[in-house]
């Protein structure tokens, strides 16, 4: 199958098995950059941030919930109403707007717009004179849009949607360090809806306008960040690592080295920090990513935010879209909650070194996954055509049904009896069956193979005699016979 | 202890144990109507979540997640733009808005304010000519106050925060109809914010202006509604029912019935709709709440939507705010698929009768729930306090922590250890573990029993000779030795 073939599938699968649909609302023509989980996608997604959640327990992390609209002032203090913007040209007739570097670049193909200023980029208009490719009237200024979206609360209260979840973390820090009890670091994260008012939403769910954030934060003090216990027991760790010099270098394949050595090398400073990037490539591994797919590439001391002190990103290997960040880590140093501090007037500095005297505003480092990105390249990546059989190779504790019944025809009341007491046996021990009976059974192992179901249990005319049933497994397409008695067994094992 | 007492105890203990923070951002001084959830609470959230997955995935229920912005035309369609709106009054000097029905309520007591239209509101007001409590002005007349959210998205499209779950999942239905494969009823469900701009938020998480939540859907045909073989199944199950006759009766202690008697009466018309009242009430009976604080009470003709044919409130009795609606069950009738399918010129008439030549619109049966108002409310009636003791009698599954891991002393480098150990293994068969080390056994106990954690285990000096622990039960307080090998089994049986 050529390779446009196969993209092609894939896309009408993730609609066609109910994973993904939109833009929503379909039925009114949708509004760009808004999507809906059907039961397939929904169901997987319960169950990566059921792993996740586990996962992150097991490493000492609490969860919390906060709001997502807050008043003006947090994002004054965070930056946001300053800086989260992006460049745009207005056309004065049809109000068209554009995003001024993607226009500039298709324009320009030969010139490197990318970490251009607002500036350069205006004079760049200003020498090309670039018109509104529908009304030909020449763009007059670059202007600032900023990408929150506004609301008003109460009896006129300005407020914006969170455009992240992590400010809406940091603003418990008080609560939370009562909680914790001066056990530092503090490890806390939080799951739940960004916004962004994207100018041009576009590659599906990998940029919405609203959209699913996973992020996970340390606060932790100046000098934990060199001496972290943690670090030694995943230090051994090797990761695909490709560091801001090598790039610079034109190396283009990550270096698979220990976090330990990356540390002694300098390519990573602080232990506390490459335990960040430990667990935001153990978190992504577990999903079942293939290796090969995934990469860690360092941020140029450029590219990064003004306060950040270094900053990598967790990227995935996509046949649609090429290499897509699916989780940013970053070191952002005591720039939050100073920021905070000043604007609210409380006092952040509290004693977490070994000289318990002396006091300081906490460090963040952070791990921010897009949960709906996760989705998007887990599936892609999973997703293989063999001689036209579709198949979603997902994990198993991740497919969106772990086991499917099918009775062998409909109409022969005490096989689908028997189905239906085999389905709910599996139900009542929490695995996520799926009753099928309708169609040939050829056809029901395919719609399961393009849900990634692992196993499907067909209950037949032989069942009813001496209570077996036959188990097909996803990947090798092995068939077994067993007693319903040792189903979950089998299950189990595998 | 003194009732006064008590609910001030527990509104700290929420506070205090990390259950339910805010108004947020409380380091700015907070927004009305907007709460935060601490570890304590989001544990419980999630806790409750996948019980009501699970037992929904049991009964045949999909999972859908959709947007929570949604433009202009659909809240025409739905009838929000129109209908869901507040009385109110506003201050021509100060701009303070008070609601009218409230306010009026407050200033005639012997009146019966609720149920009365806008109109009649404005004559009340003009008769006695109330003013604005601050500026001594007279109020000149009321006000519709739209509850919804409004922002604009993009290049300036108008949309709304969707006030509700429902529409949004409704609008799926030809997506849904595809899935089901003619399967009927379909059975969906949706877990999610919702944002209403209340004019006056109170009673905590009860009336927030952003909430949680988990609205379930039949869309089913007319002739299903009656013919419907699940009811079978539940319908011997008996619940505590007040109909609207019993209310004007002046009853007020509910009736406990089967359902089958309560359809045979006529208080339930559709064993469809009884179903649903079922299932709204079975999800609440396995949060453990105690059975005497249930209730199902039913609107009258008046108090209901002008579409609906049924509507039921399943309430929770409070110590601090009385009754309180933590579920509707309503019978939506075709209202909502006729009026999208008349906005998006789309058809929606679907073969569901056992007459495959008949079309119709389906009908729609709902359990809404409020996640927030089943923790806040689960929260109060499992909080105890028994000779000073203060503990949360929550189920096992639910509570935060199902086991709690102490070290005898800290500073015992063995002790810790295996301490350390024992968590570690309890976290690794994804038992929910706290590790606490700090202050007097005493108060760690008591740390936990304000969190509602079932199991403390203690690892002391003869824990290193015997590998023996104590396990310490909440409800019992009783202390028990058990070889670490058996904490797991132990932890099962009970």
């Amino acid at each position: 199958m050529k390779i446009e073939d196969k993209i092609e599938t894939f896309n009408s699968l993730l609609r066609r098995r109910g994973f993904i649909w939109g833009p929503s609302p379909e039925i009114y023509g949708g509004l760009a950059g808004f999507y809906s989980y059907g039961p397939a996608g929904k169901a997987l997604k319960n169950n990566i941030l059921s792993m996740y959640r586990c996962e992150l327990r097991a490493y000492g992390f609490y969860e919390v919930e906060c709001p997502e609209i807050l008043p003006k002032i947090v994002w004054e203090a965070s930056g946001h109403l300053e800086r989260f913007t992006d460049p745009v040209f207005r056309c004065k007739k049809c109000e068209t707007m554009v995003r001024a570097d993607k226009f500039l670049q298709e324009q320009l193909p030969n010139e490197s717009i990318d970490g251009l200023s607002f500036d350069e980029m205006d004079k760049l208009l200003q020498l090309h004179r670039f018109k509104c490719p529908k009304c030909d009237i020449p763009f007059e200024k670059i202007e600032e849009y900023n990408l929150m979206l506004k609301t008003s609360v109460g009896n006129g209260v300005t407020a914006y949607l969170r455009p992240e979840t992590a400010t809406t973390t940091y603003l418990l820090f008080n609560r939370l360090n009562q909680d914790v009890r001066r056990q530092y670091p503090i490890k806390v994260f939080q799951y739940g809806k960004a916004f962004r008012n994207e100018i041009s939403p576009r590659q599906l769910v990998l940029r919405m306008r609203a959209f699913d954030q996973f992020e996970i934060q340390l606060f932790i003090g100046k000098e934990q960040e060199l001496n972290f216990d943690e670090f030694d027991e995943v230090s051994h760790n090797k990761l695909p690592l490709l560091d801001w010099k090598s790039q610079e270098n034109q190396i283009i394949v990550p270096n698979k080295i220990s976090l330990k050595e990356a540390v002694n090398n300098g390519i990573l400073k602080k232990p506390a920090f490459a335990y960040c990037v430990f667990l935001g490539y153990h978190l992504t591994s577990k999903l079942g990513f293939p290796e090969e797919t995934i990469r860690l590439r360092q941020h140029s001391p450029h590219e990064m935010a003004h306060y950040a002190d270094d900053a990598w990103d967790l990227e995935i290997n996509t046949k649609q879209f090429g290499w897509v960040e699916i989780c940013g880590i970053h070191d952002r140093t005591d720039y939050d909650l100073k920021r905070h501090g000043e604007f609210s007037n409380q006092n952040f500095k509290i004693p977490m070194g070994t000289d318990s005297d002396s006091k300081e505003i906490p460090q963040i480092l952070e791990i921010a996954f897009g949960l709906d990105r996760i989705i998007y390249t887990l599936l892609e990546t999973t997703f293989n055509v063999v001689d036209e059989r579709i198949v979603l190779n997902l994990p198993p504790q991740l497919a969106p049904n772990l086991v499917a019944v099918f009775p062998l025809v409909k109409n022969k009341e005490n096989i689908l009896k028997l189905a239906k007491k085999v389905h709910k046996l599996l139900l009542e021990h929490r695995i996520t069956s799926f009753f099928d009976s309708t169609g040939s059974i050829g056809k029901r192992y395919r719609r399961q193979d393009e849900l990634g179901t692992p196993y499907c249990i067909t209950i037949d005319y032989d069942s009813l005699d001496d209570n077996t049933v036959t188990i097909r497994y996803r990947d090798t397409m092995e068939q077994k016979r067993v007693l319903i008695s040792e189903i979950l067994s089998y299950i189990d094992k595998k």
